[in-house]
């Protein structure tokens, strides 16, 4: 069998494995099958090509544009995908294993590239959070805003998702128009790399937008700065000596950690055997157990269950394990396949003594080992601990591997007590129906666990699994769990952005952050807005429309054509007693539909819909005799088709007194 | 002169110095005063102190509640301010400097007070960003949720401001429901003690919530955890040694830092010397100079301006420091005090000769020291940097005094790179009235700084100053400045939060955020909900009206009642040419007014007003023929005053076909 040489691909050139080189062998057969790593690496060469070249052409590009690229890398993945299946049969994994990893991957990078350019402006700039007044009348005031890091992501990442890993970092650094160098742990580098090739053959990405380091990462971490990110997932020593690096810390080099951890999964009190509640905690149990064989950072460690039923729990999971069928992942009837090489196999068993030396062994045996001792096979192995309070292993000692361990509890403080022992997790699970039982948990574990799973019958059919982080929510968790965040939407492309403060005018604020802010400069167009095309809208393009008078007869008639008789706008005496308003007031609704009446433009035009409206406020009560006028101002644009954009307007309607009376943002669909 | 025992306050005792105490010295004098300090202090003790009772107090408490605490707190301070203005002297601040910090920390104390009430739920569970439907139906979904830290935040606090420096950092602590031991620096600290007296004399905090070492911190933080925060403010050099604490890495302690940095301000292209903004640039710079002796984290250390208008301002900024009196803090008449010791004031100037060796010094002579000498006294020194491409201390180098170096630029990204050669700042101040300008130094240097100041003549008169944090906006900044984040609103609570991810069904999501999620249960009150008090209505409580069928005589007599005569309401081609309407379709605000018509109840009651309306979207048109009904949740409760609460209704419009043709959020007010 030959040798694969597995390559780096540094400043736009592929560089072949030499001095310094490891061998990396088959899970399945333990045979050497490729090489990879070079001493000579030119890390200094790697860092400045991706700041003089990727960060400014990812930076030049907009949020939508960087999204878009996005969704043409997934595309572009999702047709290859079968290449990438059958080189990771070696690594261990199954075909579902596959489905996790490289459909896992794929998807992540669909949602991010969805949230980009719902959640995102076409922009380069970020705003975060609403404006603050600083000043009373409103000439100065705050506005946080995100802009792009200006230096490099240093993405390290485990073995056992060699896609996924990878494009769960590239997707909010590429959003966030930062460049990225990818290090996968070199046990499974070889899937890593031909990811890498396929992207980088795409063409779809700018030039040094994306390196790759197969093998160590060298003197890397000695060069990096203030803007750099060092985005680091795997085991807690390994986190432990990065996070103490003299460089980074010196230079307050951002570096987030996510830790392999002890993560539990509870049972809730509620719970009986025969409901469904039960088979569903069972099926998450060994699901978590045997995918990737156990080597998930998110696999149940610690089966946390009500201590009478400890043993129908331990029977049930039992029972499961052993219909799993192990074997050479290529066989479509294999259930659970390999870990990663022999030493992670001797690793795990090591690790599994030591919790025996506190639990008892119930299912499995250590010394039986699956296919004849070969490659990484091993038997997934369930232990009781049947004094959890006072053991210390069970909730600190990871075998990384099928293998986990079943505790009782008393009442769900205790329950809590027993999950919080990890010392902080990447995820608990709760199976209940009980919402008072769901809130207690949170309460009181909410604190030491980056996210908090909780399934029953109602969500079953739709829950995404455990041990699966989703795009959309945050992955990370304190303490043994790296104290780091990754993912959670929007919040994971924050994680390579800066956010920065301004304080200035509302004109300079406008100008910063293309949002017209109220006090800024408002602009008279040519003719009114609604006909005008998207393409032709400024921002803080103003209409000023004329006045209306509001009668009694109006109220009156309003209330009787929409049967909205509410006593304050019938009832003089009734409506004096409110502590809001004098007397009879106009209906809310009416001034919103008079104020259409006096700023709409009817006749066919750009203006294809009112899609929607946000932050209505009414700040003073409008009665019979009072007029109202509007002032139309364009807030905001955002491409939303190919045909259009949506339009946020921004509305107020002023008394007679030119007192603000209503304030809101009105959205339209314009055509481009 | 007695020297006054300045004590710590240990697990509800106060403890007085004793072996390895240090002397304190006025700043005016340079006599010993004063001495901290205690060897024995237990800091296990107040570990488990803080953990066992201060936590827990300060958790079962709702965010209005701690709120509330706060303003009680700065109530109490502001009625005993003048014994602290009496007691800071000593530290070499004049009063106009004492505004800043005694005034300025109980001011922090109100913005967050005021925040917590109007920005957080009456709750223990913070609601972070929405929904997340993770499934098809919308039976599994994902909130991101914040509960409080179950540890201790240890602040570590500067000299320079003794009050303020403690109370920004108490506030958020307290919001969150985190309790705090303060260790402010030992020069200083006889004022800070003076402030916790106060604070605990008052009653208003619960056991434990606050603790204080006066002196050094001892072995504290080996004993910290993954629950703890250690929020730093100071040099540099120690927050790199606090950085590198082994306990702290091995445990993912949280740990945040505001170093002192090379701030600077840059005067525009577009301002000439006759422009107000220039007057406004010395100004900022002068005071920025000599507020505190210079003594100020954000204090403008570079001054960045054309360069053809280099000399005018050092001739402009000279003229103004030669007039600044320099003398004993006490007198009324003097502009700026001491340093806080004769060992600032030698650090100061062996840094200033230091920058000397890049720069001129243009202005002032660090030979001739005022008062004779003694204490913290010095004078203001300007430099000129010629050459500040080539030089490298102007821009690393801070002297923590009345020290700053004037530079010029040739084009704004010259500018751009000198205010980022600084390695990271908290403040960059930027006086200009272009836009252009503006967006293009946020678009460059914004990476670089964790506040961008703009200012002008239009936000002069309400310009809170370059130096000046706000509770409002975030403080902070990367690399140089610490790579930290504090204040910023209701961002600086979450650092004393932890964020989970929460997934679940709408009933568990509901049950733990008090918010109704649709898809939750639907809960039948006993009567119509308009009937109902504040405090009885339960979160879920649902209303179904009857339906009403929408007629072409409705939508034009709507249309000429209300003027609003769009196309798409009044003509079938023109509409069916829309690419959202199959024809003529009826006004949004008619069905939100039909709407208000079906769920309304029109007697006087409890429901005091309509105050607004979120996040309004309309998803299917409806049509002449269609009908409309309507479903009213109530979503969530806020209390707003002693009288009444506001209630957010869920309000959902199905058509005919159980289509949701338009959902939104509607606020009303109702009386407790």
């Amino acid at each position: 069998m030959s040798i694969q040489q597995i390559n780096s691909f540094v400043a736009e050139e592929w560089l072949a494995p030499a001095e310094g080189a490891r061998p990396i062998s088959s899970a399945i057969t333990g045979a050497v099958m490729a090489e990879a790593g070079n001493d000579a690496l030119d890390t200094t060469a790697m860092l400045a090509h991706a700041r003089a070249h990727g960060g400014p052409a990812l930076r030049a590009m907009t949020f939508h544009q960087r999204a878009k690229m996005l969704k043409a890398l997934a595309l572009y993945l999702g047709e290859r995908k079968q290449a990438l299946y059958d080189i990771s049969f070696d690594t261990g994994a199954t075909q579902s294993d596959h489905l996790i990893d490289i459909d896992g991957g794929i998807g992540t990078l669909f949602v991010f590239a969805s949230k980009g350019r719902r959640e995102l402006p076409d922009a380069h700039i970020y705003l975060d959070g609403g404006l603050e007044q600083l000043g009373r009348e409103g000439r100065f005031l705050g506005q946080h805003v995100c802009t792009s890091l200006q230096g490099v992501a240093v993405h390290i990442n485990a073995f056992n998702f060699p896609v996924w890993g990878m494009l769960e970092k590239l997707a909010p650094s590429f959003l966030a128009g930062v460049p990225a160098i990818v290090k996968p742990a070199t046990s499974t580098c070889y899937v890593t790399e031909l990811a890498v090739r396929m992207m980088l053959e795409s063409g779809i990405l700018p030039e040094g937008a994306l390196q790759f380091v197969a093998g160590g990462l060298g003197d890397m971490l000695d060069h990096l700065g203030a803007q750099d990110v060092v985005a680091f997932t795997g085991s807690a020593d390994t986190a432990l000596k990065l996070r103490g690096h003299p460089n980074l810390l010196s230079n307050s080099v951002r570096f987030a950690a996510e830790q392999d951890s002890l993560n539990a999964s509870i049972l809730g009190p509620d719970v009986t055997p025969e409901a469904p509640e039960f088979d569903l905690f069972v099926k998450e149990i060994t699901r978590e157990m045997t995918a990737k064989a156990g080597q998930k950072c998110t696999a149940i460690r610690r089966i946390i269950a009500p201590q009478g039923l400890v043993q129908p729990v331990i029977e049930a999971v039992s029972a499961r394990l052993a219909t799993t069928r192990i074997g050479d992942p290529r066989d479509p009837a294999t259930r659970m396949g390999a870990l990663v090489s022999t030493a992670q196999r001797d690793d795990v068993l090591a690790k599994a003594a030591l919790i025996g030396s506190e639990a008892e062994r119930v299912f499995g045996d250590p010394d039986d080992l699956p296919m004849s001792g070969q490659g990484g096979f091993v038997s997934p192995l369930l232990f009781h601990c049947a004094d959890p309070d006072a053991a210390r292993r069970v909730h600190d000692t990871e075998a990384f591997g099928p293998v986990s361990t079943v505790m009782g509890y008393r009442d769900p403080d205790h329950a809590v007590t027993l999950a919080n022992r990890g010392g902080g997790s990447l995820v608990t699970s709760l199976i209940t129906r009980d919402g008072d039982v769901a809130r207690q948990v949170v309460l009181g574990a909410g604190a030491w666990h980056g996210r908090i799973y909780i399934n029953n019958a109602d969500s079953m059919k739709e829950s995404t699994g455990h041990g699966s982080p989703m795009p959309h929510m945050v992955h990370g968790g304190p303490g043994r769990a790296g104290g780091g965040e990754e993912l959670g939407g929007i919040r994971g492309v924050m994680h390579y952005m800066q956010r920065t403060a301004v304080q200035g005018s509302p004109d300079i604020l406008t100008a910063i952050g293309g949002r017209w802010v109220p006090g800024a400069r408002e602009i008279k167009g040519p003719a009114h807005p609604f006909t005008r095309r998207y393409g032709e809208l400024s921002i803080g393009e103003t209409l000023h429309t004329g006045a209306r008078e509001i009668s009694l007869d109006d109220i009156e008639h309003f209330a009787q054509f929409t049967g909205d008789t509410f006593y304050a706008h019938m009832d003089e005496d009734a409506a004096a007693r409110n502590p809001f308003f004098p007397g009879r007031v106009a209906h809310g609704y009416l001034l919103l539909s008079f104020a259409a009446g006096l700023f709409v433009e009817p006749n066919e035009g750009p203006v294809l819909a009112n899609t929607g409206l946000d932050n209505l406020r009414f700040m003073k009560p409008v009665q019979a005799g009072d007029s109202i006028r509007v002032r139309l101002s364009v807030k905001a644009k955002t491409p939303r088709s190919a045909e259009y954009g949506e339009v946020r307007w921004h509305v107020t309607l002023f008394n007679q007194a030119d007192e603000t009376v209503a304030e809101y943002e009105l959205l339209t669909m314009n055509a481009f």
